[in-house]
């Protein structure tokens, strides 16, 4: 990642951290309630689909102030997606901490999820407190929001569901991926481009940047899941092997391997008491096979296409960000 | 209840059963998901908040077309409120049938209430393209569809506390349950009136109603759920004093029981594994202490008021049954 970009991501982080814990007054009598809901925002978290969010309006010549409370939004619709994915997958870590219902337990983290949502609507509907928009414009933010926390249940039972299938087809993969990861960010980009005045034709073209982007990111992130150190990812290595997790890697090496192999990855892919030297000969197969190169070309071709979107837009700092966000994107380590 | 109130609230809720099939396209591939989406709404129920949105609307001279999706909404968010506390309460009956995550596991019951809270949402902003409405209005639904869904979360968490308490005031339980369940009635008010044209000090009398009658009605459930049959209840008997639910009569119980009764009290109340002589024991003992029959005395009293609510407004079929329905509340036998 460019120092600049550093820079401009952790700045625009504090200021959306800001806006969602101005949404918690404090409330003495629902402690637990709110201190577990601020919890897994309080743990970190580089905060991309607001920075999308808020980089889309400034590259329609919107201002930052005016779009904090939507990009704050859908940083609230991610976490609480976060919080029950994290309930139905049993992952017990997330950003480097303990995850909500391993602290709380299950009965509060589901109403934790449930409060992030609510506020993720409680936050858009503050922007009328704060500028004048078209009512109709911030009505069409709002449906956005709702479409996208439909995809992301669909995409998430569709994903609960290939975990039972051996076989997934790469076009399964990309639509289930589209509808939990890149549907999210699309909305982010069309919601910023909202607040920005932006036409139609930009709302979309912005939204069509953030959804390739948002594939490369998935596919990126179920490599750094096989790759990287349990320390930098925040999250045990290998819990995607062992819940049977159908990644673009997977699928290709899969399709790739040799009757023998194929049965080994099956007794492996799904088993919850998998070895570490188990998963470990998955993590050589996928090696042998290319599918780990092939995924990052994959990858790499999606962040071409996402950049490409961009090029009819003025030149513009915000530009450069969303520019140089995707390249970080294919090279991140974490 | 009187046989035109029964028509009444038979006709609204077949159109408002139709108005949320609608928001369910059938999608063959989340099949599942929408199949378990569906099964509390198919299951039944009086649509007792829909019908109080449509009265409220009809009272102020609106039409029933231009409500009916708001209608819904509220039922929505009614029915994703019980998928997920069925989960927290452990409960394994609702409406005479199964709860959803007894029959598909607590993981696809936790998308299956955000899928339901979404469609909520959905429903409301369908609003827009059936009828003109001032933007501004939808979104004042919007908000008060979001703000009563945050008390919702702070009610059922304050009523999972109250299970680790014995002793609880009267006026924690009037909180607790204002906004457990009579914050959404008053807002299923409160968005009719909108929907209805009314002004901002009709909706309050409205939402003044519907907050009265809804504080009745969890007193009267609270009774029903010590003396109803399994069979007109739809779930067992006995199952508040099991999980140690601090109802209004235990409260009442519990501040006028002797030392002995005391501790009787505090040895059944919350065991899960009460037999079914000890709960008895736990009926007879509030009967014997008066606390039933307070409890219908306290929701006779908000019936009252609910009803003065509504004596400056014009008489229309529809307060006519907002009138009978509150009457209703405290007969209903189940």
């Amino acid at each position: 990642m460019t120092e600049t970009l550093v820079t401009a991501i952790k700045t625009a982080a504090t200021q959306v951290n800001q806006t969602i814990m101005d949404m918690f007054e404090d409330k003495p009598k629902y402690k637990e309630l709110y201190d577990a809901s601020q919890h897994l925002i309080k743990a970190g978290g580089k905060r991309v689909r607001p920075f999308i969010t808020i980089m889309a309006t400034e590259a329609l010549g919107g201002k930052r102030i005016h779009v904090l409370p939507v990009a704050a939004s859908m940083e609230l619709l991610h976490c609480f997606t976060l919080v029950h994915d994290d309930i139905m997958d049993r992952d017990e870590k997330r950003r480097g901490v303990s995850t909500v219902h391993t602290i709380w337990g299950i009965p509060l983290a589901i109403l934790v999820g449930d409060i992030l949502y609510a506020k993720a609507y409680a936050a858009a509907l503050t922007t009328q407190k704060i500028q004048f928009i078209a009512p109709q414009r911030l009505l069409q933010i709002l449906d956005i929001m709702t479409e996208a926390t439909i995809a992301i249940c669909e995409g998430q039972a569709q994903d609960m569901q290939f975990e039972e299938r051996h076989v997934i087809s790469e076009n399964e993969y990309f639509e289930m991926i589209g509808k939990k990861t890149a549907v999210l960010l699309k909305s982010s980009a069309q919601v910023g481009a909202l607040i920005g005045g932006g036409t139609q034709d930009e709302v979309q073209r912005l939204g069509r940047y953030a959804y390739s982007a948002g594939l490369a990111f998935q596919i990126i992130d179920d490599i750094l899941g096989l790759t990287a150190s349990e320390a930098t990812l925040g999250k045990p290595i290998g819990s995607d092997i062992r819940e049977g997790k159908k990644t673009l890697i997977m699928i290709h090496a899969r399709a790739h391997a040799t009757p023998v192999q194929q049965s080994q990855f099956d007794s492996i892919l799904g088993n919850k008491h998998a070895s570490k030297s188990q998963m470990q000969s998955i993590v050589d197969m996928v090696t042998g096979l290319g599918s780990l190169e092939y995924a990052h070309v994959r990858a790499r071709q999606l962040i071409t296409q996402a950049k490409d979107e961009l090029q009819t837009f003025h030149d513009t700092p915000a530009k450069a960000y969303l520019l140089s966000l995707a390249d970080y994107i294919i090279d991140r380590k974490y």
